[in-house]
């Protein structure tokens, strides 16, 4: 089976190694990883089978981790890991939604033959795909191991990005670019809704002719109208009336990869106000990129943002900002950094975050926003795409 | 706030009714609902809001459910959902990825103040989005509650569909057929995979020109060469070759009602030996719809495709089949009936299926599907494309 390996198998190496000191600071002999970025970022692991129980193992004193899952899914396991075949454990198709039989107990049954039984055992407790019944039944089938929530481990650690990962996040970047040009071109009065979010998809699946895109975490968030108040509403059969606004959130991915970026786009002639509102929006969102510099911490991210929008009697009460990265449906969200008031993490050349200035003002919203890198001198854009109101 | 109801307010009334019936007989007073279809089939709510915390209560002795999310998504409850305002609690946005901060903790504030303490509360233990930490919150949030497992409770309700659904998983179906011939009509030599990707996705959300469609539960799978037995491998960058086989499955959505189909396509002309395994596999599909009425089995459906399929020496050992119905991503698993050996589920009018007759052997692959509603003197189909390998 021919390998399809995005990163040198150093890289992989070195996150590993980050990911074990990380174990031993905390007293982990193993740890079992079912949130399916980090599966990715230290197997390569990549196909959409996490809604069947999957779980990656790193055991402390093991060369390589383990990936574990069901069997019609050790296939791509094979291709797309840079695991060795005795490192890929899957489990039959009997216990694929076959109640009393449990998957959980099949990969704690890999574990023990691995790594033994009397074991402390870090797990995901706040994990999507960790449910409350795979917890009951790794603990149940472990009796003799300690196990204790390591959420969050490897999500801090793959949050500051290798060379290599900053140059396919650039890729992902440029889907986005395509995307939202899709959508500028395509958006006029009488086209339906359903259609707008047709040719998004489209593009951001085609990607760019030099490389393929794929799925995104999540769908595109098209808030048009009265829904744009509804920020994660879906689409409508409806054409578009002669005069509205088209608030558009969407998602560039390349090799899991995402790159999230918004714009507005004002469907006729916009209000002076709200072109004046507009206007605000990136101006405090380019005085935020202002202060982007490694040493610099969230919250002042945040607050030069706020600091630039008050001037004009405004304010922002969510944050205006979330980090970036491996992404599997159903959310990005990697539940770390945020910037906003009272985040003290401080920003390090690698980490990628989308600034996400919307503001939304009783029932009209304004989305104008900017994913970047942190670089050793500041930062730098992901997308490209002009920071204004669009107008069709 | 006008209201987008895809059924009759009578209609959800007969849901809850079946739902607090099962409790009753469960010695259930509250029931939290984590699994996002059990939500929309009892509130009508559809948003993608559901990778952070949202739960719907059902309370014994409480006339409408509860909807409970995020402050943002609150909107979208108002209006996609029969409830009154009373019954929508959202949480405010610091409970987002804000630990140690627990949503959950919210949430069960909201059922003591509307069911009380002492309560038998039915949680989703296997459910998605119900994490081993979201458990535990709940359970340290409400110590006088005795937490059951109620997993599946509504799954099972809702898998016998009424006529209103029907019709749309017909409406569905259309999308699905659209998908597919767009596709046939795509592939070539040398087209990328990932724009045959794009164009199934531009399909299925453009839907027909009479109706939009919306996201499936997941991406399209597109099975191609040396993928063919990796079938959940995202698709590559590659131009198709000369000569290969393309197995397709995909997901057509309406109002969050999926239905499943498969088709496979050869480029160029199939070996004679792969042609007969297609007609092969036509026959058997054919011979199990033949058996599809309210009280057969789910196991005599599989097994009247696997005496067809024995007649000309194949075997299949995975599951022929699964439940249809309303889906969100991850996945449209429905986790109750299998169409496989051992599944004694009887079968009524009002449930669906995907008969998922693919064939693996060795390296090759075929998959000829059809999705079906069971109906009181048999079944109809789901979808129209014809049952036969394409040549492309």
């Amino acid at each position: 089976m021919e390998k399809e390996l995005h990163f040198e198998r150093a890289e992989f190496a070195q996150r590993l190694v980050a990911v074990k000191k990380e174990m031993s600071r905390r007293g982990l002999d193993v740890l079992l990883l079912s949130e399916v970025a980090n599966q990715n970022y230290l197997t390569g692991y990549n196909a959409y089978s996490f809604y069947t129980p999957q779980m990656v193992m790193v055991a402390l004193d093991r060369e390589e981790p383990v990936w574990m899952g069901r069997f019609m899914d050790g296939i791509s396991a094979k291709m797309t890991t840079w695991l060795s075949d005795d490192s890929i454990r899957p489990y039959p198709d009997i216990y694929v939604a076959n109640p009393p039989l449990s998957a959980y107990e099949f990969m704690a049954g890999v574990v023990k033959e691995l790594a033994g039984e009397k074991l402390r055992i870090g797990v995901e407790m706040g994990g999507f795909y960790y449910s409350a019944k795979a917890h009951a039944d790794v603990a149940k089938a472990l009796p003799q191991a300690e196990i204790v929530d390591a959420d969050l481990l490897v999500n801090w650690i793959r949050m500051v990005m290798s060379p290599a990962e900053i140059a396919i996040m650039h890729q992902a970047g440029k889907i986005a670019d395509a995307m939202v040009q899709r959508a500028v071109d395509v958006i006029a009065p009488g086209v339906r809704e359903c259609d707008i979010a047709a040719a998004i998809y489209h593009q951001g699946i085609a990607g760019t002719p030099e490389f393929g895109g794929t799925y995104g975490t999540a769908p595109p968030n098209l808030c048009i109208g009265k829904r744009a108040i509804a920020p994660h509403a879906c689409w409508t059969d409806e054409p578009l009336p002669a005069s509205t606004t088209v608030n558009i959130e969407l998602f560039g991915v390349r090799h899991r990869y995402q790159v999230n970026l918004s714009r507005t786009v004002s469907v006729g002639a916009p209000a002076p106000a709200y072109q004046k509102l507009a206007d605000v929006i990136v101006e405090s969102l380019n005085a935020s990129l202002d202060v982007v510099k490694p040493g610099t911490t969230c919250e002042e991210v945040s607050a030069a943002f706020s600091k630039s929008l008050s001037k004009y009697g405004y304010e922002k009460e969510a944050r205006v900002g979330y980090p970036l990265g491996i992404g599997f449906p159903p959310s990005l969200q990697m539940r770390t950094a945020s910037l906003r008031p009272g985040d003290k993490t401080v920003l390090q050349a690698g980490m990628c975050f989308h600034l996400m200035c919307g503001l939304w003002l009783d029932d009209v919203g304004i989305t104008i926003t900017q994913p970047f890198a942190v670089t050793p001198g500041g930062h730098e854009p992901l997308t490209h795409i002009a920071r204004k109101l669009f107008v069709k």
